[in-house]
């Protein structure tokens, strides 16, 4: 019978009209992060089983703005830059499963729809936003350099509504940047039931970078709002103590992952 | 342990941030359809396992845009329009399962996230697109009228690249507004294996509008044009004959299906 | 000498490219307005030379919502209707010069170039916004319909911040759609001096409707926010109490206006 | 009487709702050049009184994608990015007046309003546009580098039709990055009679750069193609020949220009 191709819909015999091309896909990028500390119980309240809080710092939480250039392995989309350009913001906690501690994504915007596949296949739960982020240039006219004094503002829009802003005044160089999206990311992939009920399907599945490559981070003072809005939840993870801000430069491949758990036709995870 | 809400992801506790909210969803809309005939083969050539040919009229495409506004049953979304309104056009053909004949959505494009998210519920294979179609207005200043010699334009692109525009002159009323999207739909739900191999899921669902009510139907002359891009595969169901332009206002009501089959882990479907 | 044609930027020897085709310029669509009084201090404040406040009721202003399909005269536009549609929000107040009272819209947002274009010559302060209105249709599934209940929302946003949000719920029929827009527009059409100084070119235009169709208007109860904006006033125009709230459907004929007095060298108006 | 203040509108009397700053204006960003031949009577053809032809290689354009970030003096834009980033893509000839050789901007497209605001100043025939450039980046995993064999790609596309694309594979230093862009702008400003008849206000202005550093200029090898559309005319300047491919970063500042010109009631240019 016929095999189509295509990694995701829609499939076909050339696979060429697919969202997404197979991976390894590569990336290079700008991260603007701001780490703060939120009620642990908010975090927890985020967790759905089989994870549970991580152990130490559990209520540390990392807003995270990423402005990307990225390509399959042909590094064809380079060529049509609509296909490989977007921008992100993704809000990061820890949680704990079987005794390791893993990073998770509990919300993130893009504005492409290739990057809303991926995250299909990753386990990232996108939705569209709209995301601006401050970008370096070697002529200061109109641009921060990426040192001392280097300020970079960020924002976060969905639905017409702004739902989070920073600006990011750059101190000192930095060991890191942050530490809540330093872990593999633990994610759920889930398929609800056509008919209703429980899920067609749900997976816990972890995933990493295959490649990483970086340069030096920066560290420096932050001025984070987070605003209310009626379909979203971010303001709920109040800030009540900021840990740092970070801006770091990075290559990355990503290149698959690995199933953790999944959810049996009981309920329980295995 | 934890039960987290939202019909889909992201799930908290309140539910309030899932990109779509529980079915039923509720759709009032206007929808212009061109049908023409391809050759069969390229219609056989997007049918995955465990699908066929339709026994009639294999080679019957429909090209279709709608502009919608929709809501759930709390209505709450048609109070805050970004959050209801939105439009899509999609190419639907027909298939055989088990002696049934289905409409197969094969390729589709929408301009909202929660159209996206829908569509990975209802396995229509959803990427972002930009479509325009002309406005029915009972003033005639900048818009025609669904009647004899209404004029109603239309056009589809996709990363910056126009992929299909039409212009349909309307004639006559019809009874009916096209056969080709009239059946059950039968989609594919899949997810890819997160470290490669098989899918990690792939279900055959049916199903289609558990309340539907329609306006007239009108029918007119077709002037359609399909363009090339390097992402798409729209242009290659090429029309060979075009079987008629209609125009219809619907109000439609979707409520769940059920699955018609699952790939088992040998990759037979059962 | 060469005669470029367009009736504005890009001029060329077709005049094909030109941003916006001749007048007379015709519109369909759906007005929402919402009528208020503020303090008239303020109206006093965005009224340059050579205005005044109005005699009566000078702190009126007018907030409308407006969804428009608008063609030239040789209705191309309307085959392509990316050419023809975009949303409006724009606020009105009135004024006097020479005894005469006029509207003038103090604030616009569209979301085409064309309408950009149009405002330029109009003398409209257009800038760039995203707007949405509940749209009415036959079919209630998910739509108000005009009349008894029908509930009707619309929303502003510019630069991913909201500026305004309303609620109209119709109750019955009115004669009127408001009265703040219902003179002939008084707009002042600048060009800042390239050498800075005085500007290049100032005059004050009227302008109105050369032909005008209008639906049963009908008024209801209305809920208004305004939001703050760094880059924004609208807000400053506070609601001090709500005059009404009304939903008409509109045809309408622009076709150019005429000169009310222009600002001489010495900065004075003649 | 009242003074608004704002430098374009909406006038107020704080000003902060004007679309536009006060000059200067400055920029940080990346140029990527394609410069060719064409013939020169189409190149005349858009040369409206009182300008001529170039004495020297008088069919020569240049097609220029340029992604920007720019600010005012307070640079308060930087910490807000939505309101400091634009991409535009543009055609530039070039053109003598009274001896004298200058560039000349022929069509532009722009992706936000205050670019169009600032293109009302400037006389820049602005519409909108969506325009995407291939970014450099330090790390290479999806990103060139500045440099031999670098490959930048850059597109075009306005009212859902791609104009333009290139792939520029850069292969040396050089001294510049192109000559057609390199004179003072002559534009025309213009406004068309509110009444008809004659343009209401028509000034010829020249500027250029107050300010201006730029890194190392590439070049390299070009392969262009240009589109057709029924609203613009760019594909009709053919390319007869191509003289090369640039890519250059730059950090420019505006700061006003001079009335070369002015139209007269009778139609002529003092």
């Amino acid at each position: 019978m016929r095999q189509l191709n295509g990694f995701l819909y829609p499939r076909t015999e050339t696979g060429r009209a697919t969202l997404i091309p197979n991976p390894p896909w590569q990336y290079s990028g700008d991260l603007l992060t701001v780490e703060y500390r939120t009620d642990p119980a908010k975090v927890k309240a985020l967790l759905p089983e089989p994870l549970d809080l991580a152990p130490e710092d559990p209520g540390a939480v990392a807003l995270i703005w990423a402005d990307w250039q990225s390509c399959s392995s042909s590094r064809e989309e380079l060529l049509d830059p609509i296909r490989s350009q977007y921008k992100e913001a993704f809000v990061v906690v820890r949680c704990s499963f079987r005794g390791v501690t893993y990073s998770r994504c509990v919300y993130i915007w893009v504005d492409k729809d290739f990057a809303i596949g991926r995250g299909l296949h990753q386990g990232y739960p996108k939705k569209l936003g709209s995301m601006w982020q401050t970008r370096p240039h070697p002529f200061s006219q109109g641009a921060p350099q990426i040192g001392p004094g280097g300020v970079f503002g960020a924002s976060l829009a969905a639905g017409d509504r702004r739902l989070a802003e920073v600006v990011l005044t750059l101190r000192e160089e930095s060991e890191t940047n942050g530490f809540v999206n330093g872990h593999p990311m633990a994610h759920h992939r889930i398929l609800p039931g056509i008919a209703g009920g429980q899920d067609a399907y749900a997976e816990l599945i972890s995933s990493g970078s295959s490649s990483f490559e970086a340069g030096q981070a920066w560290s420096g003072d932050v001025d984070l709002k987070l605003f209310e809005s009626p379909t979203e939840e971010l303001a709920d993870l109040t800030v009540e103590e900021i840990i740092g801000g970070y801006y770091r430069q990075v290559g990355v491949i990503w290149d698959g992952g690995n199933t953790l758990a999944r959810q049996t036709a009981d309920g329980s995870w295995v």
